[in-house]
């Protein structure tokens, strides 16, 4: 059921980046409200909450994901966060970014390092 | 010194994945043979040489980012391989493909799961 | 309910495209056959079950949305079967990647009316 | 003859986007100006010219494309202006990219949604 | 006047790549016949004719584009075609796909000196 | 030996861009010191040291590599910035961009000519 679907949702959210989605979820809420259901209910509710690989490894496939994209970087900078609220280690993280350069090139890699570097600056100041 | 790091490269490819590198050198030999220097030495030698970050971890990155740029499938399936050879499962790869969908969207995890299904066929093969 | 969202999205698959649903239910039965699951779900029990915009006009947002990407010709091939089936027009299907010249660039577009040759040209011969 | 081509292609601005081509003009005029030039001929002397489909269908596969290609953001907004000026409703353009979740993932359909989202408030400000 | 722009275009392709574009032609002529009056004006009559930047370096420039987006493996291989016609060295197409390592990573450069080496070998089989 | 590639690298960056290199190490510096380092033994060291082909051409494929890729607008920058150092005319890096119109579509060569211009208004206002 989709009711069990998105309460797993908001559960994994919880957990993962509560902050960015509550942020989405304002952002969204006048323009498309259905497209914050389906982030919850098919990333978090389904996907995020499959067996056969812990939360950190989803996180850090996510950021080499979107670091090649390349093209969301706030959506990057998003999986930089839920990776440190999982238990990754920011050397994980940058040890990810940095291998990238062989997969999506240097340019691409660089600015996932400077989305992670924003994200660890800002967590230090709170 | 460079030496050492074709070294460290030649001994990190025949772990991972000596028969698509060996495949890689012969296509490569006449045209570039610098190329297949540069291989060895950067990403064999010098980034998955690198600390912080386990070899499972580090195909199951490579496998996302690849499946998400969409227009590598030769080098999917040589990380598939590379992915089988340093001990993930296949459903942890499986997993990661399927994650994809969320982030390269339906076509591009559709494609990457083909890639992994023939890798898995050739193996189960010999 | 989930149950409810399958239904749907195989009632729409029936209508768009069934036989490139069957071929892909035969792909991915063994090794991942919970995307099978969430093709129907998602893209055709949710996402082409919404009001809004009518079915060929969702076909062609797709066409051009693969043509502009243009790593999943065998997706795009899919959706000018899918267009075709839902009442669009062979010269509609081609304005659309035509179009694309524009936006993603000669090669994409040229490698998109070869993907829609090469649908019409099977329909011909059946 | 060129000369034809240009006047259809200013008439085609003037109806679908006439402020950002007005924009654009300025910018690249010092710098560029034959690529003023090419845009008014080529997309809209010549493309969107065309007969086959209507300036509504029109603007919303640009709309997919742009969204699934993810790093025009200025362009997708100049698009959004664009159709709601040949008459597309809110609903249809948020529908277009909502649907591109499947073909080119979430953050993509996101960062698209909040190119439209800008693009209404600028105009219900007016 | 398009007249002239075709007719340059023509004169361009005759000397840049006559083959491929005869090849093109066949094969969009029943489905989209626009397009190849597209391609002749637009970037042969339009582009390729432009002064400030000569054939050579025009085609190098081509080269290391599609080997970067990396999804237009046939147009790739028309460009080494087209740089070798116009005088570039097999040399210099070789380095600028060697330097898109950096830029788009190794599996993109790797897959365009597969496209060049695909195109030699077919020169030297003649 | 790598203290030769990186002296090679560091006496490159000196000739084609010092200063946004310069940049680069101080970003990276307290999360990624390592990659500065790549960046100057790999891209500088080697590859831009590479005989066959002279900074000139190197530069220009960059920027049409960069400005295809789309979502690098910073090293599109640097890269005008390291074609004007290293003696192209602001000319020859339009004509660059211009051309990309055909391979990667009007936007990415308009967002790349609007880079263009933001390092030629610098430069005019120093």
């Amino acid at each position: 059921m989709s009711e069990d679907k998105y309460q797993k949702g908001i559960k994994n959210l919880n957990i993962m980046n509560k902050d960015s989605f509550k942020n989405l979820k304002n952002l969204l809420n006048d323009v498309a409200p259905d497209m914050t259901r389906y982030v919850v209910e098919f990333p978090y509710g389904e996907i995020y909450s499959r067996p056969g690989l812990d939360l950190k490894t989803r996180e850090l496939v996510t950021i080499s994901a979107l670091t090649s994209i390349g093209s969301a970087q706030t959506q990057l900078e998003d999986h930089v966060q839920g990776a440190l609220n999982v238990g990754c280690s920011r050397q994980e993280i940058i040890e990810v970014i940095i291998q990238m350069t062989v997969y999506a090139g240097f340019p691409a890699a660089i600015n996932g390092l400077l989305a992670a570097k924003k994200v660890f600056e800002n967590r230090d100041q709170k």
